[in-house]
């Protein structure tokens, strides 16, 4: 385990690298609580590798996402729980160094501990391989999680989508309507309207909120939309 | 200025770059207010590079500044205000592409437009030429505000740098009182002591928060620690 090469066979089976300089892997997998170099400084470069590889990858996966849904993706590729989770599958636990207390504490389980040791290791592949190297490691992780991310559009919340449809149709803004609000002080539940007099659509909606019952609404109001019979929009 | 390689001659003259594609350029220096391509996707990807570079170069530049202080210098020298004052040293503001409407208002000298053309400059660079190509730029362009960087012992606040400082020697953290509150109701004056019994040392604070006082009084106790005469810290 901490023979001279410890980090090179886990690098090689799991991520296949080949490291060229192990000192600086074997920082990457020390976390603060155990001795010698840990993987603070290579988490701050490794969380900027990160960053900059996703972001290249879905500019080009998503040729027409705005900004800001370029950055509702790539959070939900590279925040803490995903890269928790990636690391986990890697077994990157059972090689990371810990100090005593934080072994008694179960602390190699810590989500923030292993994610932040897997961005210092994209740090350590940046510095010993290049960007390149650094990008195949990261797009091959992530692949499946990549795969699997909704098209932008369906991370807007519904008001902004049902908004949005609207102003690209050049009709009227919906109008949204308290219709109820039950419950008692501390738990209330509200019941809105919203309505779209454009195309005599009316939906309802539900939540513990106002804005949650809206958000309901707005999205029951996309769905009528959505499957209405085809035909164009009235003048 | 609209003539086919528009962008080429304020790229070759100020920042010292030959484009290859010069499209990717145009849409850089294009607002999202004016018609055709815009910059807004090429910032999101100008705004990642732009930290690796600068991640890298400080990494390298403070050997053993820490994670924290690394973050705290790089906000310096990316965050909006000195990446508007670049972007103007450029003339950027006089080669980009506004609508009318921005134009009318005066937006071309608005900050963040200015501040986020630049990153999406950095972003078409890199997509022309490479990682090295943009780092090249980035560094040239930010040199006089990396050198200008303070020691990253001195962006931590005064009571930060106070109980590292005694913690370092093993000595009990300070003692910190409030003395006195004066003023009126909605413009209190907080005075406070903060002592180091250890030390045998004392230093007082006013400010119009508790916590400004204490900040206050914790710089002065720096300063009382620094200046006194060489001796060996009390048993």
């Amino acid at each position: 385990m901490t023979s001279a090469d410890w980090p090179a066979r886990w690098l090689r089976e799991r991520l296949g690298y080949e490291a060229r300089d192990l000192a600086l892997f074997r920082a990457a997998l020390t976390h603060r609580s155990a001795t010698g170099p840990n993987n603070e400084r290579l988490e701050f470069l490794g969380d900027a590798v990160l960053n900059l590889v996703v972001a290249q990858h879905l500019y080009g996966l998503f040729p027409r996402a705005a900004e800001g849904d370029l950055s509702r993706l790539r959070s939900r590729v590279v925040s803490s729980e995903p890269l928790a989770q990636v690391a986990a599958g890697l077994g990157l636990g059972d090689t990371l160094q810990l100090g005593s207390g934080e072994l008694k504490s179960g602390g190699f389980r810590r989500e923030s501990i292993l994610a932040d040791a897997l961005e210092a290791v994209f740090g350590a592949i940046y510095l010993d391989g290049g960007l390149e190297a650094a990008a195949a490691v990261i797009v091959q992780l992530f692949a499946t999680r990549i795969a699997a991310l909704p098209e932008p559009e369906a991370l807007k919340d519904a008001k902004t989508r049902l908004q949005e449809y609207l102003q690209s149709r050049s009709l009227a803004l919906p109008h949204y309507a308290v219709l109820n609000v039950g419950g008692e002080d501390h738990a209330q539940t509200f019941e809105v309207s919203c309505e779209v007099p454009a195309l005599g659509l009316r939906a309802r909606g539900r939540g513990l909120s106002r804005r949650r019952a809206e958000q309901q609404a707005a999205e029951r109001m996309l769905t009528q939309i959505e499957t209405r019979p085809v035909q164009d929009t009235p003048a």
